[in-house]
């Protein structure tokens, strides 16, 4: 099965030529950065908690403090949200009204819990560290078991999931293009800079071959 | 006041000395960017949705379709959390558990509603365009009467907020130090391109002055 099967909870009714819910495309957008913002609810109070996630197949895994109040909330198993989202430029129209936003978004539901025996927690840490950085793990002391304590790894299996997307120039009412306003579109995107290694490093160790031209994605 | 009062909702338990409750850090982070992620209920199941953003003072807005879904939830008045997110690194620490992210992040909590009069609605929007372009507005073509009846302006008080921020090294375990990995931080940010006119734009118009050098914040 390709495609996650839309609920009224992820059915796109505006605009639906922008949503997308086979896997190929909600992948995509999943695999292009690493923080996410998590929705969950606690008293009927909606929290939105940005953190890093990882992604395996159709599910996605996030970690923190076990004394964190998301993930203690979360980790009996909680109906969460979680959305990624790019920001690839401000699209200037001829009118405020057709001003927009290209972007490329993922709102993903299921049920958040966490990860119950050392192995899984070991795994999942490993593959986020090989995810940004691949060949690092093996560079890294072990964790130690105090360390794998006070650590909390949440995984949730993914319900349903659309990604939205938006791309390309204005689309402005045909009277519009007349108009002698500057219409396009200004690129954004994201910036990595140089590795800056700690004034601490020991001396000799290179930069890594993993950060060179390292990007996102 | 020049601190928002923290109560349970916002108050930072982990990592207190991350968290920032006055009104300078708070707005900073806000100004720095234009998309947010809207955390709402909708029958106890939580939703994420990125949209755009401007601040007016202690005061949030955002928009959109009549039609959204999220703006027909919020137009009568329901509790928000508006969270705002920039990633500024990638914090590679000699272990996994003290590698981390730098970051910095508003969680704004308050009661969202629908602004009601026309004349409210038109100032908010020109306040929008104005924050990224400025002098754009009166260069439009007004807005029309059934654009704004098409659009739903959300305003949302801040109740409270906190301000997480988390920059520099990473802080290693002592004994760590001396391990033979690389450790420091891969700059990230948001990178902007060069404008890209629309193919039908009027030939003849320039540039604007607004958008040289444009960047956020």
């Amino acid at each position: 099965m390709n495609a996650f099967t839309p609920t009224p909870r992820s059915r796109l009714r505006r605009k639906p030529e922008r949503a997308h819910y086979d896997r190929g495309a909600i992948h995509a957008v999943l695999d292009a950065h690493f923080i996410c913002h998590v929705g969950y609810v606690v008293d009927g109070q909606p929290y939105v908690t940005p953190t890093s996630y990882w992604r395996d197949g159709d599910r996605l895994y996030w970690h923190g403090s076990s004394a964190s109040r998301m993930l203690r909330h979360l980790r009996d198993g909680a109906p969460a949200c979680v959305t990624v989202t790019h920001c690839d430029g401000l699209v200037l129209a001829r009118s405020g009204f057709h001003s927009s936003i290209n972007y490329r978004s993922v709102m993903a539901f299921g049920t958040a819990r966490a990860l119950e025996d050392e192995a899984s927690k070991l795994a999942a840490m490993k593959a986020f560290v090989e995810r940004l950085t691949p060949g690092r793990w093996d560079e890294l002391r072990p964790v130690t078991k105090q360390e794998l304590e006070a650590t909390t790894v949440i995984g949730m299996d993914i319900d349903e999931a659309v990604a939205k997307v938006r791309s390309g120039g204005p689309v402005d009412d045909e009277d519009d293009y007349g108009l002698g306003v500057w219409a396009g579109v200004v690129p954004l995107g994201v910036a990595v800079g140089e590795p800056e290694p700690d004034r601490r490093l020991k001396p000799g160790v290179p930069t890594p071959d993993y950060l060179k031209d390292w990007r996102l994605g």
